[in-house]
């Protein structure tokens, strides 16, 4: 709360910088408001030296877990006022980084709510598209590996289409990773070496009849900003955690989906 | 100060929010980085429901003046460690505003270092462009009117294009606020109106002289990316306070400014 009584949502940024933004700037772009003030509360936290790389301690476990940097960040965000934490991350919600943030705050005596990105992705996905039973995941080979996303559908009864491990690092894990083409190395715009992996990855998923394709790295939004593409919803999971946050805290602010991004096309019907 | 001893950026955002984000992103992208853990520690308060509107403040005085929340900001932001602060607002450094921050700052007993967007705008200008007397200004009516940026120009020896009001209106602070064609309304993209009148306004400037033009309202940046136009050079006030904010900081990861931003074309070496 702010000391006016004011419900506040605390972003843990800075893993990376960028993404942290991004999760803010979902927020204010899928909230309604006609001036500043009716815009909600938000802190953001971006202290990026603190936090050990994701991937490197998930593949390589050669640094520290970042879960203790972490959870420390959003104890602070807590004591500022934060009602409502999320962290604009997906490598960090795998369970050997994610449960320990969780045992963290517990000891912490922490009582702040913390919103899951793959949780809240899934939810969003059985609520607007209930028809679609295959997914595709566009993700980092550390997700891909951890099967983040991938666990997560298939004990909710969706049918995951897994790339082979090539396929995924060449046209998935460059796209964003590449250190001439890939989305980190240049962004504005996106190369078109990099759209065309997209173009191939979603070919793909839609060969194996997926009918929604999860942007499960914050990168792939910088690159796709569609909500249907070649017969598949596009859900973007930064977005769907701005939307979970703001549901949780001021409802009547949540902007309605656009028409486009839950609509089927009539030629894609095949896919319901 | 973080817990781990780095020195800490602090930005009081919220009025408006993209404002804020929008400084927060000129830090990173300002920043000598190769990877997340280089980049340096920020935080942002964007609690804009506190913040009573500044231009309404500055113009019509019925509402509260926005300094006490913005101040009782700061000095959180000051609180949970930042060393640095800047307000991502031009308005919020009119005098009115401004001074009543700094007087309750001090009768708070903080000891947190505020940079002025202003001072560090012309401070910028005399470093890099030290042959430009003759500056123009795009800004809302507010920062017109209070003249801002003005009288701290003159002050240092410049001379300012003022434009007659009607132009100011109708082709300046009406490309920003218009409800239909002003950059708040649209801005991705911008509208080709929008367009037209910077295009109008950038000739009104250069047509008297001006060998710079200051970007003192943060819609503008979003439509003008060009660090050299019409014979002026273009400075993004934002885009100053944050490598002002690096410099006091963390001055080994200022990034050097592309020649294109301090180079004169020969074609119009005659404004030297």
């Amino acid at each position: 709360m702010t000391k006016t009584g004011k419900k506040v949502i605390g972003v843990l940024g800075g893993c990376g910088p960028y993404a942290g933004l991004q999760l803010v700037k979902n927020i204010f772009d899928e909230t309604l408001a006609g001036t500043d003030q009716e815009h909600i509360p938000v802190y953001l936290s971006s202290i990026s030296p603190d936090i050990t790389d994701r991937t490197q301690f998930l593949v390589k476990k050669d640094v520290d877990n970042p879960a203790y940097a972490i959870a420390g960040l959003i104890r602070q965000l807590e004591k500022a006022g934060a009602d409502v934490v999320s962290i604009a991350c997906n490598t960090s919600h795998a369970a050997a980084i994610y449960d320990v943030i969780e045992k963290e705050l517990q000891q912490m005596s922490s009582r702040v709510k913390l919103l899951h990105i793959v949780d809240e992705t899934v939810r969003y996905l059985k609520e607007n598209y209930p028809y679609v039973d295959t997914v595709g995941i566009l993700c980092s080979n550390g997700t891909y590996k951890t099967r983040l996303y991938e666990s997560r559908l298939r004990d909710e009864g969706f049918t995951v289409v897994r790339p082979p491990e090539t396929f995924q690092h060449n046209y998935i894990h460059q796209c964003v990773y590449d250190e001439i083409f890939g989305i980190k190395a240049q962004s504005a715009p996106v190369t078109s070496q990099a759209q065309e992996c997209i173009s191939k990855a979603l070919s793909y998923f839609a060969k194996h009849q997926a009918g929604a394709v999860i942007l499960g790295c914050t990168e792939f939004s910088l690159a796709i900003d569609k909500p249907f593409l070649k017969g598949m919803h596009i859900v973007d999971s930064v977005k769907v955690l701005a939307r979970a946050l703001i549901r949780d805290t001021y409802p009547e602010k949540l902007r309605k989906l656009p028409e486009a991004a839950i609509m089927v096309p009539a030629e894609d019907r095949f896919y319901q």
